[in-house]
This record gives structure tokens, C-alpha cells and sequence, in this order.
């Protein structure tokens, strides 16, 4: 059981056994990171740069946590959106980068795609912490942690995954992630909101959310884009959330053991009910966070060392 | 003589015996700060936090550097002001920095009180780096220290604090501390910049400058916020600095060896003259940005420290 | 053969053995810059503030990183444009952050001076990160370590200058900095972009392109600033190209190995073809980056040095 990539772009390319790689030495960083002394060497004399041409407070600082907790020179540029005009600029940016010799690049990028590029022009390990719509990998290793410690394994669980699917790069690499480990997919949402063609990925898609967290093990909420609302995509938050808003109510229909999930940052009120988020019988939604610092430590170690192994040849 | 708190949200609650134990602790720091190698590892593998909610400079750089200075990973999270629009997402941003295991979390606020709400929600310690008009304790404790240190004691002097004291948390932790200590205060100000039912605090007020400062042994001046010349408060800066403004004639009225003190960032003009604030003779302005790093310092410590001992219980 | 300054304000007043001190210590971190192990310990112990009023990516990056790996507690600050209204106030904050004890200060600022006159209130080493039309000192000593892993030498070669040289603090600290290794210098622009009494630096100036870059070893671009287009120096980014922007037809009158430069972020297509800035035989562009980390590790380095000594004095 080993990681064979040299890059982590995406949870599409990876192996079954490479999941379960970075998620068993998570493990261990979950422990550290409750210990009395968070801090280990892994990554010591390393430079890691989180580029973020996207904001985004709680994951560049989970990955900021991850690298310093691990003995890394940790480095954040934050790109301004002025930068990013030319699609040639994001390869000068990553030339010059380069250039600096880092080891770990955190990508986040507004376009699918981005990551993938860059990773070709560069000569360490890229880590996609989302791009465009396409992949978001730690989120879906984080959430696969989550349900492994909730549930006691990954494979034959029946996932709900509800919201807005079709702009979800969280939902995309949940699925595929979901799929490698042959759990039972189904999307829940209002049609706008589904992609075209996802019946090929193997899900069942339902628009009815009782219908559709009948028996589910996990049930996953998304965040809901507000600038969805003026595109026509969804009527109202108050409608919204009568028919796919997570309350006691609905979860009634889903496996009485079942677990509720969001990414965050949530919206209360809209995709789920303040009071069911806190319930702490019920909500794995700090834990997801918990694990995202210990999922980005494994990968940046698995990284790491198939980067000093290529190095050393 | 021992610091029994499991957070620092205000000089309120602390004991005499608890400002002392910080004061002695961080002349250590002062020592480490001026020699040739300013690092020690008290917060070796523990995380600290800051999470401003309100820019500022020269507080978060004081305690970015103090953190620094004792080994500790840390991180800054700059709040914009587009994520507090809402109280409960204060709890969130809390609930999730917690989910991250930080040990120390710094915390500046506009609203009086959100540092002792989150501190309720979290499971580290909680420094409070300032919340509205509440409190701002290390700039209480590295006033305290900076006195201390230029007058021999802390207690039976005469203070004399001048300004805005009804806007000011740093008039009103200063206030707290310094009556602990047993030392005489005085607060000087137009009755439109006063508090209501400020004389129950032991405090004489005084609407003329000459005749506050009769005899004082510290001169403690406010910053003007220039937004309460529009509020009406004041007449205009020129008429200010006229009557409130600190200069060489009026500091003739206070002790021969008064000391003058600021805690930045000075309107020169307004509140104090520019000479005088630069005289190293009587401004120990200067003295009090350096005390800063070490009281800050020896806080952290001693949170860790009794941290350390809760979990290890 | 030694570095003897306390501060790195310019080129103008270093000697040639200082330069080359700096260029031989940077080479030994270009080799651990590159090796797996990217961290040493010389500024351990010492903090580092990085302090830029003018916002510049790649250089602060640069200098942070350098920081990093050579151990030191390092501390960026964001000087928003507001604070800087009042010349006094530069002053007020280099007094704060120097009672805050930092070793190294680096600044970049907007106006030519601000950072000479910073050095003289502050009791540790300051670098110039770029002031003004005035000096960009590290900026010419990679410029200069990059030519000579290049060219195998730093004197007796043709360097030709291109672009914007009145405006330009990049052209300014190394024409001096080339004439100190007795290099031949050409200028080659429009009259409007060529500063007045450029003579009296024993320098060539020429209009035209082609006829400057006859013979030359090294072709330095520089970067247009756009601004400059709205002021009447130059009439449109097609007919600077066309003149002045360097392509393969104009670099075939340069020497037949001649080197191409560029001190980055580039316009392509203004100031250079694409192309040709992509092309490893003649542009060194990206190792000019790649020298920037190791030469500003060198020059921290050695300011530590004197830092330490004059202290321990």
C-alpha cells in the first residue's frame, strides 16, 4: 500500500490503495494534533508556498497549520485578482515561483483546470486545493477520514450528497472518491442545479430529499453560492430551504445512525438548521475540519517523499 | 505568587498577585529581547493564533513577534469585515479555529464582549487583544511594567489619565489595574469624552489639565479617535491640542520627575507635542512598545503553562 | 576580502570586495538552495521584519523565503497606504518596530531617501528593498551573480541597458554597480525614457536599438511601466515594441552568446517577445530569480555578522 504520484491534482487519478494510504497516516496526525506537542519534523528543512488565487480563510489555513505543525517553511502569496488576467501570467507566476525552489505548492485557482496546468511547469509537488468546478482532493480525503472514523469503513455506505452539484467541485472529487471505494452514491437537488450526464458517474439523482435520504448512512451538504440565486438556478433561500434545507425533520428518513456533513462555510437557515449543525450526535462537521489539518499532513509527507526519492535518483 | 487563569479577557478579574507574577516573569523577556539571541522554546509545539477582527498594526506585530520569539507556530487570520455580518458566524469561525487545535488564540473585536463569548466556545486559551470598549489587558500590564520599571513600584503613585476615557479600553484596563495596585487615579478630559458614573471607580476627575496633573508621577495620554470630532464630542483639534494636548508648559504642573506615556499611535499636534513625546528624558513611549513584546510573551507562557497542566489533569 | 557596512542602503558606497563578498557567499547558498535539505541556522535567534510600503510580490517573497531558511523569526508588515500621509509618520513606525527589537529590517518604500533616512533612527541593520527612482541594491547584486555563472566574470564585458532607464532604480543600482567591475554600460531608449546628465556616469546612451546591443555580452530589459504611457514618454505599446521591445532579429547584433535579461514581472510582447524569454540558451530570466534567494541570504547573512560584532563591542 503505497502513494505513487508525484503531484495531488485530483482524486480522479488515484488508486484505491493510495487513498487509503494517505488516510491511515492521517491517522497518526490526528493524534499529534490532540497531543500536547503538535509539532513533528516530517517537513523540516522543506519550503512550502500556498498560492491562492481564490480566498478562502479556513483552507489556506489548514494547509498553513499543516505545513508549520510539520517543520516546513511555510510561505503564503496572496494573488490579487489584478494578476490573473492573462492566462500567461499564471505561468510566469509559476516559472518564477519555481525559480525560489519550493518543495509543496497549494494551489487554489478560480478555473478548472489551472492546477493541472502549472503542475507541468514546475518541479515539485503541487497540491489542487480547488480548481474551478473540477477537484478539490483534500476535502474529499478529509470527508473520507471523517466517515472512515464515523462509520468504520468506507466501502458499502449509502452517501447522500445535496445541494448544488452541478458547480461542486467538492461533490465532483466526493464522488469520485465515493465511487473508488464502492460506496452507493445519490445526488439530491433541484434539476438546475445537477450536471448534465452525471447518470454515467454510476449515482442514482433524486429531487425529492426524503425520497432520497431514505436509508443513507451519510448525508453531505453543500454550500449554496448565493450568486446562484440571481442566476435563475433556485427561486428563494427561504424556498430553498423548505425543500433541501437539512432539518430533524428530513434526516428522519435517512438511517437512524446516519451522519450530517458540510464543508463549510455554512449557511444556516438555508442548506441546513442551526440547531441540527451543533448537534453533536448527529453533526461530524467540526470533525471534518479536525481532519482536514491531518489529511493535508499526510499528503504533504506522501509528497514530500516521493519527491526526495526522485530527487536522490 | 502564581497565574491561576485559564484566559487573559481583562485586568477585571485578575488578582494583584496574578499582575505581578506576569510583570516578573516578562522582565526576563525584556533581557532575552535586547540580547543576541532572542528565541526560546516555551511554546515550542504549540499553535497560537490571531484573529483580528479590527486592523492593527502594531498590536498583532507585537504579539506575532512575542509568539515567534517562544517557538510557537503561528498563524495570522485577517478577519474581513464581509465574514462578522452576522453574530452567529463568530461562533462558527470560532468552532472551526477550534476544530483546528490551536493553544493560544489572540483576539481583537469591535464588540465589547466577543472575546469572553468565544473564549466560552473554545477549548484553548484565549488572549484578548482588545474588544470595543471593554477591555485591552496587555496594554494594561505593559503600561504597568514600563512604570514599574521607570518609577521603582507600581503602587502610591498618582496617574493621571487624559483623553477620551469614555471610548478608551485602554483607559478603562489601566484604571482596573492600577487600582488594584493601590495607586491614586486621576482622569482628565472634557465631560463629553467622560463615562457616566465613573466616580464609583475611586477615580477623581478633572475637567482642567493644569490642575489634574498637580503633582502626578505618570502622565498616561490618550489617542484622539479623530471619528469623535465629527460626533461632536470636540470642537476641533486645534482647540483640542489648546486645552487637552500635552505639552512642556502644562507637563511643568506635574511632578518634577513625571514620566509621559502613550500607547500609540501618536496624532502629534493633538494629543501631545511632538518634542516632547521624542524627549527621552520624560516619554518613555518608546519603552512601553518594547515592554509590549516581553508582557505578552510571559502571558502566553503562563497560559500555556497552566494549559499544559488542565490537559496532563 | 570582506563586508564591512552595518546597513545595505545602495550600491553606490560599496567597494568591489564588498560586492564580491556578498556574490561568493550567495554562491554556496545557490548549492542549498538546491539541495533537499533547503535550511541552515545563520539568522536563528535573530528576527527579521519585512517591512514594504509599495506592494512587490516576487521581492518580499524572495526575502522572506531567504529569512526563513536561514533560521530567523520572520515578520512581514503590510504598510497600507494610509498610514504613510505624513513623513513623520514613516519615522513614529520605524521607532516602534525598533523598540520591538528587530535584527534585520527590510523596506521597500515609494519615495528615493526614505529608506537612508529610516536607517539613521533604527539600531539594527536595515536592506533597501527598493526606494524610489533611487536604488534596488540587491536586485543588481543577483543581476551581478547571475551574469558572472553566465559570463564566468564581472569585468571588461558590454552590458547593454534597455528601456526605461530615468525611471528606473533596477538601472540605476546597476550601472553603478557594473562600472565598480569596470564594465562597459550602453543606455539604449528614446530621449524621453533617458535621464538627464547621464553622461557623467561614463556611460554609452544610444536611440537605437540595434546599433546599442552591437557586441554586447549581456542585454538587460527592463520593465515598462505602464503609467509611463499616459505621461506623453512613450506613444503606444506596438511602436515601443516595434523600437524597442528585443526579439531574435534585434539580439542577432548582440554578441553571438550574449545572455538576456530581465528583472521581471514582464509585459511580453512590450518589452520582450515571449519567445525569446522562454528560450534557455539565451535567457536567464528564471536563474535571475533562482539568485535573488541566495544573494539575499548572503547579504542577511553578512549584516548579521556585523550586527552581531558590533553589539558583542
Amino acid at each position: 500500500m503505497t502513494f505513487r504520484k508525484d503531484h495531488l491534482l485530483g482524486i480522479e487519478h488515484l488508486g484505491p490503495d493510495e487513498i487509503l494510504a494517505v488516510l491511515d497516516l492521517a491517522e497518526g496526525y490526528v493524534e499529534l494534533n490532540r497531543g500536547p506537542r503538535k509539532h513533528a519534523d516530517a517537513l523540516a528543512g522543506l519550503t512550502q508556498i500556498n498560492m491562492f488565487f481564490e480566498a478562502s480563510t479556513r483552507t489556506q489555513a489548514s494547509f498553513e497549520l499543516a505545513g508549520k505543525r510539520l517543520g516546513a517553511d511555510v510561505m503564503n502569496m496572496s494573488m490579487q485578482a489584478s494578476s490573473i488576467k492573462k492566462g500567461e501570467t499564471l505561468i510566469d507566476t509559476a516559472l518564477t515561483l519555481n525559480a525560489m525552489h519550493p518543495d509543496l505548492l497549494v494551489v487554489r485557482h478560480p478555473q478548472s483546470g489551472a492546477v493541472d496546468l502549472l503542475a507541468q511547469k514546475v518541479n515539485c509537488a503541487v497540491i489542487n486545493a480547488g480548481d474551478g468546478r473540477h477537484e478539490h482532493p483534500t476535502q474529499a480525503l478529509l470527508d473520507a477520514l471523517t466517515i472512515r472514523r464515523a462509520k468504520g469503513r468506507l466501502h458499502r455506505l449509502t452517501v447522500a450528497i445535496c445541494g448544488d452539484i452541478a458547480h461542486s467541485r467538492v461533490a465532483r472529487s466526493n464522488i469520485l472518491l465515493l465511487g473508488k471505494m464502492e460506496s452507493r452514491i445519490r445526488l439530491i437537488g433541484p434539476p438546475t442545479l445537477m450536471p448534465a450526464g452525471i447518470d454515467s458517474f454510476g449515482v442514482e439523482v433524486f429531487e425529492d430529499m426524503r425520497e432520497g435520504l431514505k436509508g443513507a448512512d451519510v448525508v453531505m451538504m453543500l454550500r449554496l453560492q448565493k450568486e446562484r440565486m440571481d442566476g435563475g438556478f433556485i427561486p428563494s433561500e427561504r424556498e430553498y430551504y423548505h425543500r433541501y434545507g437539512l432539518d430533524a425533520e428530513k434526516l428522519a428518513h435517512a438511517a437512524d445512525d446516519a451522519i450530517v456533513m458540510h464543508p463549510g462555510p455554512m449557511n444556516r437557515g438555508v442548506e441546513i438548521d442551526g440547531t441540527l449543525a451543533d448537534d453533536i450526535n448527529r453533526s461530524v462537521i467540526q470533525d471534518q475540519v479536525e481532519m482536514g489539518v491531518a489529511v493535508r499532513m499526510a499528503v504533504m509527507e506522501l509528497l514530500a517523499r516521493n519527491l526526495r526519492r526522485r530527487r536522490a535518483a
